[in-house]
């Protein structure tokens, strides 16, 4: 199974890789790790891939370019291998139970950059589990843009998306949280009552979310406590054995 | 009149920011520059407001920061100063015709950080233009996801926003392009074609865009030649003059 952790910079993925590895190594699986980001200084995983082999960010601006041009120059550079790296996680996926692909810290370049869209397009029903953190919720849009985002990640890679909140145990109130995510029609009923345009398009957007998402378990996850990692689990041997079916 | 351009690393807003403001400087308007990119080495144009001012993303890097925690991390140390550079936004748009924002060189850091959503709360009716080059269309769903992709700009910043093809002189299947991106009953035919699971995604998506998109113009820009600019102009002032109707 390949599951592959996304989400923006700080939202906690590589963290997630290693302890969700663990987790999963303590009970008995073998886990394969790739880490995607050339721009990461240390990784508290061992990766059997990793793209800083080929090219870092650190090594181009030592060539005099800004941090933005880097790390698009970066994945430039890693294009020629692509075909090396798709092969080498295959490999890897034949020999461990789970592969835990990290992602690159900025999730923009892997959503809109040929590397990753490429690199995806030809793994074998990959899994992706979209992190977000609980303090980008500061509005109700915020709910419904999580929620859609999840689906554009799904629309762009090709590929089956999950979103988790990421740190749950930096917050207490979970309950109010899950309600505005998970209770479309609680949310949509709220988003009526903003009369502006930008309301009416959170509201349009929001009510059409049951019919365009497909039915979706969301995830809440804590690399601290573990918590949401057993959910973790369940959700991608579902995904391996229904192809798709998340309920 | 307040222009934010956004887009991905290497999607061309620095580029457009000066090309443009030149263009309308030469056209006798007053123009004001905002630079909101921590990570920008060299600008082309002279910014009235420049975040550097407070702090770069290689300052940070050489405190031992990686190059993704450091972009973060210099947002979170704007975060004090917030107020002041909404101020001063505030200001230089009484004194000039057009402000022109620069934005962070990741287009998440906009997106995702509370320094962007906030700035962009407190800006009167500013016209956001989502910068796109040709080169992310490869598949038929990548049309539905840039068109989908500036309504979730909308949703989170709360501000119109424009889709604009960047960088078009750069092609020559400009017509191809515009006829998957505008005409999306044709685009929706194409999509019914495709029986995946996210071929579906993308038909659905695609159907319920006419409902849920403002009518909206969509723009195809050139920063060599100037193409667009003259259409780029006619869509600010109509955003300014109808409050949002960009038919």
């Amino acid at each position: 199974m390949i599951i592959v952790f996304t989400g923006t910079a700080g939202s906690g993925k590589t963290t997630i890789t290693t302890r969700f590895g663990k987790y999963l190594a303590e009970k008995g699986y073998e886990v394969g790790y790739v880490n995607l980001d050339t721009g990461v200084k240390k990784l508290l995983y061992k990766p059997d891939i990793d793209v800083r082999k080929t090219i870092t960010v650190e090594k181009i601006m030592k060539e005099g370019y800004g941090p933005n041009g880097a790390i698009v120059e970066s994945y430039d550079r890693l294009m020629p291998h692509i075909d090396e790296y798709i092969a080498g996680i295959l490999e890897l996926k034949q020999k461990k139970d789970y592969v835990i692909i990290d992602t690159p810290g900025q999730m923009e370049t892997f959503l809109f950059h040929e590397f990753g869209v490429k690199l995806m397009e030809n793994l074998p029903e990959p899994l992706v589990v979209y992190l977000f953190s609980p303090e980008i919720l500061r509005k109700l849009h915020d709910y419904c843009f999580v929620r859609f985002f999840a689906l554009m990640i799904d629309l762009r890679l090709g590929a089956t998306t999950i979103p988790a909140m990421n740190k749950i145990d930096t917050i207490d109130d979970l309950e109010r949280h899950k309600k505005y995510i998970e209770d479309l029609e609680y949310l949509t009923t709220r988003l009526k009552l903003d009369p502006s345009t930008h309301g009416l398009l959170a509201y349009k957007l929001c009510t059409f979310l049951p019919e365009v998402s497909p039915p979706i378990r969301i995830l809440y996850l804590s690399a601290k406590t573990r918590e949401g990692f057993e959910d973790l689990e369940t959700v991608a041997y579902e995904h391996y054995c229904t192809c798709g079916d998340l309920t």
